[in-house]
């Protein structure tokens, strides 16, 4: 059998241990609401894969530890030698370590890996960007970086990057290092128009219905003009020109019709190169849609971006076993 | 006594009968969440003002009429042919009547006013206007229609108008008729991210403070930018740039900016002709002032823009006194 695909789910049984390649690294993809463990093989492969609700809003009295043995801890006994690397939001101020942010642009071997020293091994945090803008006004991000590092079967690749979400993030790579990045609340903006303004009040369900989010796409995308379009979700329900189980798909594509059309102005002419989309399968080509719909192309990137960032970053660090 | 200043509160003591002038007409500015009643005279001047929290979203089983007789029986049983104007949601859907809207351009002439036959005598409801823009999608408004017809003292005038609220409206107004409106969803907007977003989390209370406001409208009214932006006010407070109580005042800033920039992109050269501001004093004077930080001149109009509006339609549909 291969290992590539040699992912037992939590608890599941390991192959015998004479089948498996060594690991070089735990990754740790440990989030706001939740906690992924990789056995991490040369190359960022994932050798074996296992998650838990352990995100850091979930975790009391800052029970970071016994939730990392609860996950790992099998891993960690067989393997006294394995190094951890962790990525995402338990390198912010809620989390286990604030790993300060460093600053683009930010290649693998700029990355400064803050060693939280708590534990009973080292554990390697990656700390989150920033990038100021020209009128000095910061932006943050914590977790998509690697992700964008490890984006990439092979190698990392210049381009542009998307990760869809409650707080969608666009990047730009330029020899080999992350140079440019903003974050758009699109995800949170849609919960927050659906639930709690009056353009709820006309929606029933969240299907997705492709025409009414290409409609919204449509206009949204026309640029500035977000505030003013948003009030069309109540009026073409109003006159009967949108279902109510239109509304949310409609709503969703104004709002990432905007976003596009405003990170748009910041892309350069990418000469038909795609958008690497990273992250959920579903919203990836939701996205996809809209790119195409806006003359741009996006393509959903291979799955394994966090560990392969993970490994990327170890590797530059110096924390693989030799 | 100048008749100009009788405005007793509710259930004030009225003036003798003898030196009151001759009530032209009731005006009730009736919407989702108050009940205004006018005694109006010739010309649009308030006789009498009282008020009632008795929207339409207040009253229960229909009840529209004892709403009427609790606010305004004893004027009404003192003047058997005191004819009554309604305007605002009253006249929507979920009002006490469907008026079906007009459309602009709209002048006080092509007003059709609505009558309602289930009380003891006609209550002349004024329809709400929409427009359908290059795309076909409409937008609508009901009540503003009256405020601006009523925005100046002495003749309805051409110009721009904006009335700020839950749901900012901007009209034009060209030879004599509503011509074009555009409708942000500016202080809904602000009121779902305030308290139902991350951005408030770093927030501490809602008091007005300049500096960050104008920061805020700075940021906001660059050109498709307010999707990208609003990170904004949780990363300069991440950073200490702003402060928990500059919050508000910041992300109202930036929305108000956007709304703003958005608008301005449909305004022809004003020729320094101030935009008349409708509405609340308070709210009105910080659009005053992000209007003049974005090259624009707001003017607070004089108060009584509905009843004078009122007065206009009903004399203009020949429903005064002779």
């Amino acid at each position: 059998m291969g290992f590539g695909c040699i992912k037992p789910a939590a608890g599941g049984r390991m192959p015998p241990r004479a089948e498996r390649p060594k690991a070089a690294l735990l990754g740790l993809d440990w989030g706001t609401t939740s906690l992924r463990g990789y056995l991490i093989g040369p190359g960022g492969t994932i050798l074996a894969e296992r998650a838990a609700d352990a995100g850091i809003l979930q975790i009391q009295d800052r029970a970071f530890a016994g939730a990392l043995i609860g996950l790992a801890g099998d891993w960690l006994d067989r393997d006294d030698s394995l190094p951890i690397v962790a990525s995402g939001m338990i390198g912010s101020r809620q989390g286990w370590v604030e790993a300060p942010y460093g600053e683009v642009p930010a290649a693998p071997g700029d990355i400064s890996l803050h060693t939280l020293t708590d534990f009973d091994r080292p554990v390697h945090v990656v700390p989150g960007l920033c990038r100021h803008d020209e009128h000095g006004v910061p932006d943050v991000m914590r977790g998509e970086e690697t992700q964008i590092i490890g984006a990439h079967d092979g190698e990392m690749q210049d381009g542009l990057y998307l990760l869809p979400g409650s707080h969608s993030k666009w990047a730009r790579v330029t020899a080999g290092a992350i140079t440019w990045f903003a974050t758009f609340m699109t995800g949170e903006l849609f919960t927050a128009l659906k639930d709690h303004t009056i353009l709820g009040r006309m929606m029933a369900g969240t299907a997705h219905i492709p025409e009414a989010f290409a409609q919204g796409v449509s206009f949204g995308s026309r640029p500035n003009s977000i505030m003013r379009s948003l009030f069309s979700a109540r009026t073409l329900a109003l006159f009967d020109e949108l279902g109510e189980e239109d509304g949310a798909s409609y709503l969703s594509g104004l709002l990432i019709g905007a976003e596009i059309a405003e990170a748009h102005a910041f892309i350069p002419d990418t000469n038909g190169a795609p958008i690497m989309i990273i992250g959920n399968p579903d919203l990836g080509a939701r996205y996809a849609t809209a790119l195409s719909l806006s003359g741009l192309v996006g393509q959903q990137a291979a799955t394994g971006a966090a560990a392969r960032g993970q490994w990327r970053i170890a590797s530059a660090a110096g924390i693989l076993r030799s």
